[in-house]
This record gives C-alpha cells, structure tokens and sequence, in this order.
C-alpha cells in the first residue's frame, strides 16, 4: 500500500509543436520507471501549455494585464496588481492563469485551450508509445482563500475519478459519512509538487502504487457550480 | 529524489489519557518503518483529539448544532445544516471543525485546543521514544471555495517549514519569481491522505525523501490575516 511519487527528470524545454508525449516517454523511459500499469501521471500545465502553442507575447506590464483582462470570464477581486479572475474554463486563480514565470522572455503561457483534452490526448498518445494506459493529471499552482501559501492542483484529468464519493459509506465506527467527497486528483496533483523541484524545474512526476479507481473524472468535475458555492 | 508514502496500520483505537506517540512508535516499529531521519510523520487530528481528550458528548442533533456554535468565533456563511464558521485557531472549515465520523456514537471530536503544540508534543515526545527527530504534520480535511471535494490540510506543524517562500529566487529562465510561496506542509498533508484508505481507517503515514527545510514552521503561519485577505 506504499505510494511512491517520482520526478521525470530529463525533459528539454518545451516549444509549441512539440511532440510532449513522446518525449514524457522517452524521459520515463530513460529514468527506467516503465511506465507501470497502475501509475498515474502528472504534468504541470506549462508545458502543456507551451507543446499546444497557448503562449502569447507580452511586451510589457500594460500588455501582460491586457491579456490578463482578455483570459478572464468575470473578475471577483482586484489589489494592486493581483486579479483574482474566473477563466471560461470555469477555474477562479490568480491572473486568470497567465504566468509569465518560467517563460521565455517576453512570453507569457496561458491555460490550455481544454485541459481535460490534454489529459485524454497525452494519455492516448502514450498508451500508443508505451503501451501502457496511465490516467495523467495536468496540474497549476493556485492560491486559496484564508490560507496562505500556494498549492498545487488537478486542472486536467483523464483516466481516473477526480473526486472519490463517500456519501454513503460508513466509517469504521459503522456511521454513515456525510457530505464526504474526497478531491482525490488535487491530493495527487500537490503530491507530485513534493518533488517538482522548487521553481518549477521538474515539470513531471510518477506516482506508482495509488488505489484510486480508475474511470472517466474530468477536472471540470471539481468547478463548484455557482449555485451550490457559498462564496462568489 | 523519490518521495515515499508509508500508511501506519495496526493502530488501535485512541481513548482519551492514551500516550499516542508510544503507540505510533509501536505501530512503525512494527511495520519495520524506522523511523529515518529525513522522514515527516503525518497524523489525523482526529486521533491527537481523541489522546487529548477533545470529545465532546452530544445527545442529540440539536446539541450537536450548539457544540459548533461553541466552537466557532465567527460564521461566515450557512446552508441548511452547514455552518463555515472560523475557529478560535483562525481556521475556517465546516462546522468548526466538529465532526461526529470516526467518532464514537453519541460523541463528536473536536480540533485539539494548540494542534501546534500537539505537533510539537508528538514530535518530542516520538524523539525521546526512538532516538530520531522527525517533524509531525497534524492534519484535518477541509473544503475549498469554488472547488468541489475536501482535501487534507495541516493544522500542525512541527520541525518543518510550513511555507517554502520562493520570492526572490529565479525561475529556470533567471526570471525573478513573484509571490511564489509553496504551502508545502498542506501538500504534504494531502500525499499523506492518498494512503490514507477511505473513511479514516489509517490515522498516519510516514512520508520519506522529502527534501523540505527543518524548520519551525507552524500552521498558525498559514492562516491569512483578515487584513490580507480578499474573501472575508
């Protein structure tokens, strides 16, 4: 019942058009990790990102909170700099998603276009080089409200439940659980940052020995619809 | 760099006045765990609350409903049942953190009076019983704003930093890194959940081969300010 959480180290820098699943394949494949059938794995959104082309230029500050105003749906707060947006995706984040860290020069990388497509076409991609089906999770680093610190969480999901449902079940005093639906792709999704390295260096990781089920979750699943949210 | 998730079994149940850290010294001895320098112990409050006594009887869902009135300072939203109140910790999560799974029927287990201290307590206590110094994450599960599905947090923190503050450093591409402070005892407390097993059943885990700074990090220091924060 051990999880193991390994980095995917290796990975050149990626540029739109490149081919990320072979070369997530290639880079598994020389750190000898397989893949494995019950892996799963994770992937940071920017190099997604960067291999769909979702990188625009930003010449300067003005410009980087243009494209800010443009990615987001509806704006919920504003301090100084900081836009806590809504993307069209559904994801309330700061900047709308648009990063400028770890980007080229004069670049910023937006979210990708579907993450939950991503997911699925890096997962089908690489059961065609490998063989093997592994769910992917694609992962951003996002704030939260009260508690300060970044973590990261599942913004692309293929291959697996996004969220575990307890509703029902009983617990180990035979009482049956309420209101308890586990987030089981953004507990995986900040497991993975354990070891991506600190500023973003290692964009990948494997985790092996998981006993999520395997399924059709999106993370499109973990969007609160406003009328069940409590606080927009 | 391969980080490891190891569940702690064979735990018995927690009674009040129970010296804890014996009996997790005990359960990861007897899983032939060590422990190791280097590892972080992660535990569920829910079994320090129970060591220390933090249960309370309620008779009935009324005095359920009152219990959580106790506990919270501040209600900041409700629904039906549900109450998102802040603790007199600063910590904001459902029902003020009163829970009545896993507890024994009749009773409802609330947050430890420090969870700091409580951390702090296990870790000396789990020093002076195994020779080793190994940091204590104690966690709870909380929901998020805007997101669906409750993941697991740190509400204490012992031997650790609790937030890798990046500010300052530079990104692969040398570029300064802006407000990039890493909750990393929260993603540590969720990786800990994934062997968790469902509905409580596995109160700890040791994580090793994390490469986190020793530090005095506290789950107070994750709290934001009022004055920070833009969703009070």
């Amino acid at each position: 019942m051990t999880v193991s959480i390994h980095p995917i180290l290796g990975l050149p820098e990626i540029a739109p058009g490149d081919d990320l699943a072979a070369m997530l394949a290639d880079a598994i494949a020389a750190g000898g990790l397989g893949p494995q059938k019950g892996d799963v794995l994770v992937v940071t959104h920017k190099v997604v990102s960067k291999a769909e082309g979702s990188v625009v230029h930003v010449a300067d500050d003005n410009y980087y909170r243009r494209v800010v105003e443009e990615q987001a749906v509806d704006v919920l707060r504003r301090r100084g700099d900081l836009v806590i947006a809504r993307t069209r995706h559904g994801f309330i984040c700061a900047n709308a998603g648009v990063d400028r860290s770890n980007a080229e020069p004069g670049t910023a990388v937006l979210l990708p276009i579907r993450p939950d497509r991503s997911a699925h076409e890096l997962r089908r991609s690489l059961l065609r080089a490998t063989g093997v089906d592994v769910p992917v999770v694609v992962t951003d680093t996002f704030g939260r409200p009260w508690r300060r610190g970044l973590v990261d969480v599942a913004i692309g999901v293929s291959g697996i439940e996004a969220i575990i449902d307890l509703r029902g079940t009983t617990d180990a005093k035979g009482r049956v659980l309420q209101a308890t639906e586990i987030a089981i792709v953004d507990e995986i999704a900040a497991a993975a940052d354990l070891v991506m390295g600190k500023a973003g260096s290692i964009p990948a990781a494997l985790i092996r020995g998981l006993s999520v089920p395997r399924g059709d979750g999106t993370a499109g699943q973990l969007i609160r619809p406003a009328s069940e949210d409590l606080f927009r």
